[in-house]
């Protein structure tokens, strides 16, 4: 199994920079205080489309050869990477055809036709969903881009935690939510090749908790009937993420719904911007382990602000 | 009556400079693209406090000679510049007092004593807020911040737009919501004195227009029975703001509360920003009155983002 190395996020880093955002570190004097150690919040919430997706469907796009992107790229998702790779298609002037279950939200249809995608409407379950791309695959020739088990994803996502360390120096922690393990897989390769001694720890819902159990026990325990608010990390662990993290991660761990709400809320409140739940996460998880983490020097990755507006927790 | 010049505001940015953030300022490709013109969004809601409010309090408390400073400040308020200027009081380390009516929201309360000031209850009417002010004052020699109605407020809070201008050239318009005036004035005051071509529009809600009118009849109308969801702007003009405003405003639009909460809406949505109603006026006003403002550079002053998410209009 080739795994991605520092070496390709670099790469993926000078190719993709004249589409992305450079997203500001943020902190706040109040949560600081609050927590007892000192929080760098990587703002990818700024990213285009809302979220760090963007960094890893464009590093996808941009790095397939022209016989390939001229035929399209596909994907099934009703959520950022669809948007994500929707997006980073229509900038190089391929197709992108999203397979989306016909119970979506009508905001993310609208969002994903908005970036001019082709969607083909499937049952909401995963059978027809990957049995929907399979056929539209083979019709056009495309190329699957999935949204996190895949060697360029996971180098694009990496670019998040670099542009990190060249802003914000000496951090002892680093921090991000793991889902399928794509963000957390970068992170954890940009952050070891940068700073070794640079604690790596990722923070799960403990409704959703299914990486948190593959990592204590070495193997991949699917995600069967996640309970939670984070909806961006519901998904199982991918085999090429699942890889990296044994490598390279130090730790998981959970937080309750309360603490990611509470969470969610106090970045709200005293930063004055928009984060979605599963961007909460790390924060959360601080909130339950303030002796782990006091004065410390954590470097968080907030994964995007994409939230339904009629439909908050609070 | 002695009115605030552009030297004055001068003087208080390089007075107020150590305790104020630099806040930013942020555009939104499609914001840009749905208004049909460019805009550039100052933003005080990630000032401290979460609002404008504490340049003009900071101005204000660092312009008072020891003699009277030693004494404490005080002021009746329940809202933003209760907080300003409690906090602007505390760095400077001396003491503030607040009346506030005994029906004020808690959320506010806990901010204001947060700060350390000390808080006054009275009857929620403005008779009893003066009159317990007035006997503080009295008792302890306090100086009276007034939170707008102030030569030291207005230059304070001109503090913005002269940033604006900095960090943004060539801007064809201005603009900001209106309130009592303190926000509006040291606006326009800077922004005759840097560009004197680029126009001052003030927004305003229909709800609560009496500036509108005001500025329209030649004298101030007070504000009766104010009726918006921007509960920042429900006071009349103070008599300094409304003379400046006559020699230097170019107009004052009105704008409904539905294209209130849909430029707060769209803010958030867009920008994952968190600003408070008043905030929403100068892009609802645009909304409402497209070809006007059509192909345009405009500055725009988020006021602040200070808003309880128990309570959202969404």
């Amino acid at each position: 199994m080739l795994l991605p190395e520092f070496s390709d996020i670099l790469s993926a880093h000078e190719l993709i920079k004249p589409y992305i955002l450079r997203t500001p570190v943020l902190t706040s004097r109040s949560i600081n205080f609050l927590m007892g150690c000192e929080l760098f919040f990587k703002c990818e919430n700024f990213q285009k489309v809302g979220a760090f997706k963007f960094r890893g469907a464009s590093n996808a796009v941009f790095s397939l050869r022209d016989e390939a992107a001229i035929l399209g790229v596909g994907t099934h998702s009703s959520g950022n990477h669809a948007a994500a790779l929707a997006l980073a298609a229509k900038i190089r002037g391929i197709e992108a055809h999203i397979v989306m279950p016909s119970n979506a939200p009508a905001v993310k249809k609208i969002a994903v036709a908005g970036y001019g995608a082709h969607i083909t409407f499937c049952e909401p379950t995963l059978q027809s969903r990957e049995e929907t791309l399979k056929k539209i695959t083979e019709d056009l020739g495309l190329t699957v881009i999935h949204p996190y088990n895949n060697f360029k994803v996971i180098s694009g996502q990496g670019t998040a935690a670099l542009e990190l360390f060249e802003d914000c120096k000496e951090l002892e922690i680093m921090m991000c939510p793991v889902g399928g393990g794509g963000l957390l897989a970068g992170t954890a390769i940009a952050t070891k090749n940068l700073i070794p001694g640079c604690r790596v720890i990722a923070a799960e819902p403990r409704g959703a908790d299914d990486a948190y159990r593959s990592f204590r026990d070495g193997y991949i325990h699917p995600s069967v009937q996640p309970l939670t608010i984070a909806d961006g990390l519901l998904t199982s662990l991918g085999e090429l993420n699942f890889a990296v993290i044994q490598q390279k991660v130090d730790d998981i761990l959970t937080a309750s719904e309360e603490s990611i709400i509470a969470a969610m809320r106090m970045i709200w409140e005293r930063m004055k911007i928009i984060i979605e739940p599963s961007s909460a996460l790390p924060l959360a998880v601080i909130m339950e382990n303030r002796e782990k983490f006091a004065g410390h020097r954590i470097g968080i990755i907030l994964s995007g602000g994409n939230v339904d507006l009629s439909n908050l927790p609070f």
